[in-house]
């Protein structure tokens, strides 16, 4: 591993001399990252942590996926938590296709070893839940984050959360988990791995801690909830038009996290844009790097091609699809029909605020009828018009 | 049940009400009380609450004991809390076996219902353990006064201890209880047990917190392992006078909590020790009371006699055990040779503080020989010497 490899894109590591020393010991490594089922999508922000991960395994260490299934089939008992649905083995599995599909696009998933957890929680009984809650203490839980906040704050903190991170740990002693990966929310349970490692003699994880990638507002954490990802199954052209969208601010975050430009050529594109260069061709080299990880490098100089036949000589695209509509509807309705806008009245509004064109012209009335030609809704949708028969 | 039965030897009755009610509904009520099977050995302090249980059994009601054998089975997974020792399948049945002799002075246990709680707990897998769990919050476990005090001090409070409150819940879940039975001590698990049933559907159990009973020092709570304990089992002369050794100040609350005297008699013989009568005289009546209820009345009168002939006649009792020894032995082997004191530098001590008397005279000279005659060790123990042959 190169140094860049601990550097670049790394939040934390713990501890990163143990780490190296495990690297250098010729041992194959087992490397664990978790997933939970219910959230299959994948965008280019967990592919930060996915990138070096192939990395790991291109050098010859195993991957270990663990598939959170145990609490999936559970739910939230108390009710109270939205965000953890209970799933059925079908959806569960489903779910894990769909995430295998799109991590396959950086890893080698016939390389990485598959664990559903289920495997050793379901048959635990009261007893080994004792045996290892006796592992932990309370204080130790309750100095979570999240978790301290909660219960400063007052709002309910239910009991079976505080078993949540004893699990996760006790994945890490069923697979032997030499180092984990996750996110820098996921702090405590990943140190909580370590700990119940320790307790049951085995050698602790190290952990990696990957940054966040920041959204295309540049401002927020990447996250499909909040509409600012760019999903790595998306097409070339959809994700090199999403990243052209980034504030120049942003530029030198994404060529560190989401590319393999090495960090002297980042700067010096970062210093030709001090020296005046317009950044909008900077960010074209960075969308093409992007794209060419997902598509290859053709179909990233393609949708580079395209992109600036759209946006830069405001032409319309090569490639649209055609619709056909009856000679008397509205625009409304014609707009509405189309999968871009998520309701009838977000197209009311949308039209309402310019973001409709016919032919390049922009449509504010409602009731007007639509004619042949190109319709453009929103910055990324053109649809060729065609009168039913 | 009369106003008595709410009121004497009760700390607090949740919900007084609501209790009163279920009695008066006409059903057979079944009412609660845990039983930690490490510690099987009754003294009249447990007796409180079983007298009010006799009651309600003599009123028709299911006395329901509860076993605790799942967790002593388990002992303490941190390993830290050495009063939970591992008890096997064979030590908890010879425990709850002296357990129910001891509570059979007391209760009908052919008419009690034994249940110990492996019978549900055992089967439960990490699945339900959530699900029960997640009826429970932190903020709630960790306000039980022990756990905040133990939470603060900085004191390690194990994750597994949080699990005990929600198994003793789920135990009144499991037999429907419609009433429990504790000590105040308990009152943060026997809320839990109407909190579960609440959220689980059932009519919440009442609970009734019995008074504690002072021990023989008039100060601390009554426990073996205080040593200010009288044992449900002893001899009616043992616990004559160990009732006979209790402070002047502690003589109304044995009446309240250990005797089935009115409350009217007993202001009375109240009234008496302050217009001057000896307490020593009440205190007899009280002790006659007491032994009577676990030996009946006659053995209850003979061992008022015996006590008074030794101790206020200052004459030796009637059947004391006779030992043979050599004619050189000197004082203090003898008197090591009892089963009296723990060690012979106990022995030593006791006597050179004037202990031991040989025919009622102390003697304070280790080496003096033995003479034949009654020979007194500490208050209570009297031998006959007799010489060898």
């Amino acid at each position: 591993m190169t140094e860049d490899f601990f550097e670049r894109g790394i939040a934390e590591i713990i501890e990163l001399g143990s780490f190296k020393k495990k690297l250098n010991s010729g041992k194959k490594l087992r490397i664990k990252m978790g997933f939970d089922p219910t959230r299959p999508d994948l965008h280019i922000g967990h592919a930060v942590g996915m990138r070096k991960l192939r990395a790991l395994q291109d050098a010859g260490h195993t991957i270990v996926f663990i598939v959170g299934d145990y609490t999936t089939k559970i739910g939230d008992p108390s009710g109270k938590n939205k965000t953890r649905p209970i799933l059925s083995d079908e959806e569960i599995k489903t779910n894990a296709q769909t995430y295998f599909d799109q991590a396959g696009k950086i890893l080698d998933i016939e390389k990485t070893e598959i664990r559903y957890n289920s495997e050793w929680l379901a048959p635990l009984n009261f007893n080994d839940v004792l045996q290892l809650t006796g592992k932990f203490t309370v204080a130790q839980l309750i100095e979570r984050d999240d978790f301290e906040k909660r219960l400063k704050s007052g709002s309910d903190l239910g009991l079976h959360e505080t078993l949540y991170p004893v699990m996760q740990a006790y994945d890490s002693v069923m697979v032997k988990a030499d180092v984990e990966f996750g996110g820098t929310d996921q702090k405590f349970n990943l140190l909580a791995g370590r700990g119940l490692q320790k307790k049951m003699d085995q050698i602790p994880q190290d952990i990696i801690m990957v940054q966040i990638l920041v959204g295309l507002d540049g401002k927020e954490k990447m996250s499909k909830s909040l509409d600012n990802y760019v999903g790595i199954t998306e097409s070339a052209n959809a994700q090199f038009g999403k990243i052209m969208s980034i504030p120049d601010s942003a530029i030198r975050h994404y060529f560190e996290l989401a590319t393999d430009i090495s960090m002297s050529e980042i700067d010096e594109y970062m210093d030709e844009i001090t020296n005046g260069k317009n950044p909008k061709v900077i960010k074209e080299i960075l969308a093409e790097e992007i794209v060419a990880i997902y598509h290859g490098r053709k179909a990233a100089e393609d949708a580079k091609q395209e992109f600036e036949k759209i946006y830069s000589k405001k032409e319309t695209p090569t490639n649209i699809q055609t619709i056909h509509v009856a000679k008397d509807e509205s625009l409304l309705d014609v707009v509405s029909g189309l999968d871009v806008f998520k309701s009838k009245s977000e197209a009311r509004r949308k039209i309402q605020e310019g973001a409709v064109r016919i032919n390049g012209e922009k449509i504010l009335d409602l009731d007007a009828k639509v004619t042949e030609g190109t319709i453009q809704a929103g910055k990324h949708n053109f649809y060729e018009i065609k009168w039913k028969n």
